[in-house]
């Protein structure tokens, strides 16, 4: 995927799932709504792994940018039941 | 939920219940009063959860945003009693 | 209470009692005398509360905004004596 | 002491004995100098104290800002021989 | 290879085999795809490495500024299998 | 030394043999060179020192401003040899 | 050596063996190819030593400026062999 900048990269994945691991190890699995320059980020559908352990399930939820370590597209989603 | 940016998503959810995570795994559960670009948060009948347990009621309270970890609707309200 | 954002809502309880928490779970109860756009926080008759302990008393004190975690007005002030 | 803002609050005490706590709960009591507004402060005739043990004096020094707990009136000066 | 300044050094490795370090001493190698002035950069065909153990493989990664240690060209590239 | 501001106060110092404590309680002493609006500092005829103990020489030293805990002028300097 | 101010004296030193020490005591000697305002440093024939035992020689490397402690021009170079 070329992108000249990014942001740029991160805005070809918008709408697509993506995994945003967190500085504390915390991953958020989900559908990337938008993020922002600041790289707070808004998934929908969103999954929480502790340590390889699926945790919980938001509808939305918003993450603070300053947290984000990587965001990565996901390359196979399959859903978690709580 | 569709929103261009974070803090559309944010805005769309002022006058409804949220959790409103923190850095050090506090969670704070009320009404989002209003929020700010820092990401300064007023929260009215908050509840503070320390590892899962209620500790304490706030009519109001002002959250320093660069705490702040995630922001997510809250499902069902059930209020605790002190 | 509701206010625009969260700056208004501070400014609604200026000269009110309040509950200064800092993230290293230190508190601050007293008068809120002013506070600027960092957060930066000047008290007045304040007490000094660590772990639940009172610890000392303060006739006018300013705190750095940047570790602040949370300030929310206090319902009952019963003043102690050092 | 009524003042709009916290800067005022540590203008108005410009000249007069402080006490300066660190993040790092070491104590600076001394005549307040100067500030600036990153709360750099400049003592003189100051006290360096660790732990509630006298540990130095210094007839000058510059503390920088983004160490700063928090800033007091001292009410009585009992000053330390080395 | 002589650069008038650090971003033109990594200008002149877009496209080239590089390696990520962070500060939490997790490498990342890949193609260096683009970066920006904050030093968010993105890699294609990334693979991460902890503590010189190979981990996981990434077709694109954004990788959020301030975790970078730092940047340097990778010799050579011998690719990984999951 | 009155000094409107702590920087007047640095500048009043500069040329002069000063004490630099970091955030690490690692000390240099030597001549204040120079410094800027970030704090960073160079020092000439540097000493480093680590818990009292005299570790290091540099002819010169330049210390990034955001490690920098105080600056304070030092009495008298008798040089170490390595 | 005299300089106006600190970027002047790492100016000064561009082209020149240098030592740069990060906060977490790592070393990293090489040639001072350039560097920025925020004190992104590249450095040449680069050669990491961690806590006094080289351990990597890098033909260019890029270091991130938050990182750095300190900056001080390398009397002799001895280059290490891998």
């Amino acid at each position: 995927m070329t992108s000249k900048s990014p942001s740029d990269f991160l805005k070809n994945i918008i709408g697509k799932p993506v995994i945003v691991k967190l500085t504390s190890s915390i991953e958020y699995k989900g559908i990337l709504a938008c993020l922002d320059a600041y790289m707070n980020i808004s998934l929908e559908q969103a999954e929480e792994w502790i340590e390889g352990q699926f945790k919980n399930k938001y509808a939305d939820i918003f993450i603070r940018g300053n947290n984000v370590f990587y965001v990565t597209p996901q390359k196979k989603r399959n859903l978690q039941d709580l």
